[in-house]
């Protein structure tokens, strides 16, 4: 018996959940019970409080949904149709086919008004904490009294699984610290994950432990729009705490034999449960994809309100333009996402009159510099500030002294600081970058990966790169870390042989669209004073750092990072012995990939078979460079805990190894038959 | 002025401080601060709690001591000396060199009595809840009314920079769940991390929010003796809660002019601070590394009490062995380590009759064979039991209804999984696996890595191992990971490429040392009837699945996992075409690499150089295999959201296009001059 809605806001939310519900169906494929379980309150956040114009998914100063549990994609592609979104239902019967603008899970850049891309879990959560510090950080910068022209919340529906996630833990107890009250977060909290009740696992108060992270905490009955409201208005008038809203919700709501359970998690409802589900939420069998026209001009006033919002806002900033003229170019520009003209000639150039330097050190002298012409760069380390130089001496501490800091301390939180520097990169206006040591990219990696997803322009500055690090042993030793990096599509991946090429890179990283990942020495390094070479060849990935004494070497050395001033100290030595080497340096091979045949063949002439690659980590993958007459001098074993000289010794990084080695390959090739 | 020690005690943990600062001073490298500010807690626990016997670090039913904050390893190498573990002083005096026993953080393996490699941080928490499950599963199985064979503590040491990490949080909330009342953690509060005070990123209240997990948690002086035992002796008495104990310390505590601060943290105290240090500690300035006589002696009573702990324990076996016969044999054979006779005959054979079958779920089957005869299996998966098929039929739910159940729910907190799995194996009596999407293995690397650097027998399962998962879309599809696991040293990675494949896999996995993770697809496959071939070739990493209609191959397809079923279509295609090509199947690089190189010439004739690997996933690695003048098939891209088929088709993983390139292949290697 089909009983007819109660009311408008009924009808509205119950094409949110049969929207999901025909879409999972169709695909047969996705999860129908959370957007059947949180529509309302999603409706309610949407239709009440979150400030957005869908006619422009661009306007700096929206409000930011955070949709942390992916999976429930088709709850954001409803509310994105419906309520004007350039997102037609063409696409959403097309949920999850090749092509369409409705994948499996959010991802940004695909979809009009989808703020990141969701799925992994916890990823959103932290993501959603870093856009709140982008804001309080413009806000800190900007805004001047009676001008507030960056003033928005970070709205956010987050799941059990978000909340079993450590990194949401550790996002949400730094958030705690800086008392981020714009950040208001739906916690739907069905009691449900796919193995079944979460009592299975999930016995701890979660309202409690976000007590503990000193959050507001509130709890209200996710299917009641009134409760639901009240409790935003509230969060919103707590300024100087993140708040969650602990909605209790029914996963599958409506479905008659289904709500409640992991059966309708992870999977289609099935004809006939669709069907009774309609029939329970007095909605029609057919046609598939309802939309009431009633429900449609109510969600679709979200275009009125949005257009005004935008354009109240327009004239907020023509005031303040007025008012403060010079800071109005400055907020201009840093929103463009542009770099200031001729930001370049602020970077430091070295000289190794300055001795030897590590290249930590040198990056964390161009950060320096840097943050004079780019005042945009904010960013820190996870706990390892001291050792990683990513401090920004007299630029004060973010969120702590006041907003206008640009040094942030993540805590040991590798994980949270990826996503955070993701979520401020996604934001706009500030050029995040988050550093720790190259072993702890592992506790990061979820974060990294979904940066390169989206190309978001987060920079990673990974240092203590190798067994360079020395004493503190194979724990805290890279072995494998590079070259799991380079795996990774879309990831550009850089490690400078010295002070300068350190420079170069960092100039890359900033330049480049989407992540950047910066691999450091904790141990110092000769300067290579060839300036000019080193800009030129680095932004090509490779480059002949230094030539065989002769037209056509007889072998080529190739190195990155710490392993240049090697094969450097190598090619002398086989010089002695009358072998012509060339020095390839390659700090990127993702940069080298990009460059035409015709150059890459100049760097490494297909003619010259003997090759040797030394590179501190894995020899996995340079084959691909070395060929099949060449050799890898590298490390497939972990390392020890020993002064560094002393394993690079043991392990065969001296030059008298490599000359041995480039001998051997040399000789092979020349008694061999072709 | 030097002032006496003021009693025995403060003689001993003053003894504990002095080696942990002339150790640090001497290597010029490394942590003094933690080891003197915890020395108090650490010598209350060791010397009145820790049931252990420094003659047999093997002793079953020992205390386990996790040191979490792996930094402080002085601390623990100070404890091991001088309780008479096999550490002789001369090895504290090597700390930090090449080949001491004392490297810069413990490594399990290289010094008798440390429990667990530990350094990155979180990684000691999580696996001393692993710990303690396993001790609980073993009590659940083997203890009778009257005797409790297997009954001891977890106690651990975990700092500031633990409990920030997200994996700590994950662990700590499913040890409240499964209330693991045997744990016992010393949380050294001492409000400093290496970037300065704690205030700066970690404002949480710590206490509440082990409340919230359902911990038992206290709060004490940790300088007081009496108060840390106090509190050892309450939290033993709270049997179904696991215990915090918040001990107040001062890091660096006795140094004049460092203690409470962070430069005490990670650097040596310098000459000058050791010798006011050891002065305000009434400690003479030489020799280095005193241990007066009384407090060595205090110390080593250690010995005298393990002995009689370790007898008390073998006696209550041999009353157990006698009440309970078989149990006695069935407890000797599990603490053995050892697979009972016979086992491998359990694993079902697969046939082709049987229809297509994913491998995750021969991968369900065999583990549910598996645990007839291998009473040893306990493990789980992340949320995902149901889409990774590692659910143990009949076995109950461990720690829920009962701690006989074989079923772990780890609840979507993959890195702790990682962690517990590690312990759990470390702990001995079990043999632990986890399971997650491939995709998530990004979550829990460090943990997989601690196992790889550990060589601890944990098996992780990784299902959705590519595009083949299809609509979740590439949030949720591997590309890079296989490369990136195989780079690591010590893991062995088996892509099995049918059911037989899997059952073969399953039988390394179960038998070798060290950590192995087993990737397996959603997406069914072709089951290949030739069974001992499979059994015969699996083991060596590669094999000739299918051989070239010709004594000498044209060419070779090399595939792993699903790509397998689609190179033997392609070999098909090029018959039909004239090209007679060989398949290998290559179900693991690292026991191909340990084969002879005569095995592997075989496999891989180096005359044949027409070659084309097939794996989709990152092609980074395949130039090894392929040389130079081979090809590879695989994804340097992300994928996208649509039915699996498609996206196979797509990318190109059809044999149409396996056959269109080997053709190419091979011709340009006929008409190119070689």
């Amino acid at each position: 018996m089909t009983k007819p809605p109660t009311s408008l806001d009924q009808l509205c939310i119950n094409t949110i959940r049969t929207l999901a519900i025909d879409a999972v169906q169709q695909a047969n494929s996705g999860h129908p019970g959370t957007p059947m379980g949180a529509a309302t309150m999603a409706y309610t956040l949407w239709t009440r409080f979150l400030h957005h114009n869908p006619a422009n998914p661009a306007w700096p100063d929206r409000d930011r949904f955070v949709l942390s549990a992916g999976h429930a994609s088709m709850l954001l592609y409803a509310l994105l149709y419906l309520t004007g979104y350039d997102l037609p239902l063409e696409e959403l019967r097309r949920f999850r086919q090749w092509g369409s603008k409705t994948p499996g899970h959010p991802e940004y850049g695909r979809t009009p008004g989808v703020e990141m891309t969701t799925g992994p879990l916890g990823q959103g959560f932290g993501m959603g904490i870093g856009m709140a510090i982008a804001e309080q950080f413009l806000a800190g910068h900007f805004n001047r009294p009676d001008h507030a022209i960056v003033d928005h919340y970070v709205y956010g529906i987050v799941s059990d699984g978000d909340l079993m996630e450590g990194v949401s833990s550790e996002a949400a107890s730094l958030a705690g610290t800086l008392k981020l009250g714009k950040v208001i977060y739906l916690y739907d909290d069905n009691d449900i994950s796919i193995e079944g009740s979460t009592d299975l696992a999930f016995t701890e108060q979660v309202g409690e432990r976000f007590d503990a992270y000193r959050w507001h905490v509130q709890r209200v009955d996710g299917n009641d729009i009134e409760a639901v409201a009240g409790a935003i208005e509230a969060a919103r008038a707590v300024t100087h705490q993140p708040s969650l809203i602990i909605a209790r919700t029914v996963i599958g709501f409506g479905s008659p034999h289904k709500a409640g359970t992991a059966g309708v998690h992870g999977a289609p409802l099935g004809e006939e449960e669709v069907r009774l589900t309609k029939d329970a939420l007095g909605w029609p069998e057919q046609p598939l994809f309802l939309v009431p026209e009633q429900a449609l001009a109510e969600f679709r006033k979200a275009l009125d309100r949005g257009r005004a919002w935008e354009q109240e806002w327009k004239d907020r900033l023509t005031a303040y333009e007025r008012d403060y003229p010079d800071d109005g170019r400055r907020f201009a520009q840093v929103m463009s996402g542009e770099l200031p003209r001729g930001w370049e000639a602020a970077l430091p150039v070295f000289s190794s009159t300055d001795g030897e330097m590590a290249t930590r050190v040198a990056s964390g002298k161009v950060l320096n510099a840097a943050i004079q012409v780019l005042p945009t760069l904010v960013g820190g380390s996870a706990d390892l500030a001291p050792s990683t130089e990513t401090y920004l001496k007299g630029h004060g501490d973010l969120g702590l002294d006041e907003w206008c800091g640009h040094n942030m301390h993540f805590g040991v939180r590798e994980h949270a600081m990826g996503t955070i520097v993701n979520g401020m990169a996604l934001h706009g206006g500030v050029q995040p970058y988050g550093a720790t040591f190259l072993i702890f990219s592992d506790y990061m990696r979820p974060a990294i990966r979904i940066a390169a997803l989206m190309k978001a322009h987060s920079i990673f500055i990974f240092t203590h790169d190798s067994i360079g690090l020395g004493q503190d042993g194979p724990t805290h030793q890279p072995v494998e870390h590079l070259m799991s990096l380079r795996a990774m599509p879309e990831l550009t991946v850089l490690r400078p042989a010295d002070a300068n090429e350190t420079a170069a890179c960092w100039r890359i990283a900033l330049d480049r669209k989407g992540p950047c990942a910066l691999v450091l020495t904790r141990q110092d390094l000769p300067v290579i004073d060839d300036v000019e070479r080193i800009h030129e060849g680095v932004p090509r990935g490779a480059y002949v750092l230094a030539e065989a004494d002769a037209a056509r070497p007889d072998m080529v050395l190739i190195a990155t990072g710490s392993e240049v001033s090697l094969a450097l100290k190598a090619r002398e030595l086989l010089a002695q012995r009358g072998v012509r080497a060339r020095v390839v340096s390659m700090p990127s091979w993702e940069l080298f990939e990009e460059q035409p045949q015709a150059f890459r063949d100049e760097v490494l002439p297909p003619s010259v078979t003997a090759r040797i690659a030394i590179e501190a980590g894995a020899t996995l993958g340079w084959s691909k460079y070395v060929g099949d007459h060449g050799g890898v001098i590298g490390l497939d074993h972990f390392g020890a805990s020993a002064p560094a000289g002393v394993l690079f010794e043991k392990f065969g990084f001296t030059p008298e190894h490599v000359a041995e080695r480039a001998e051997a390959v040399v000789a092979r090739l020349t008694t061999a038959p072709r």
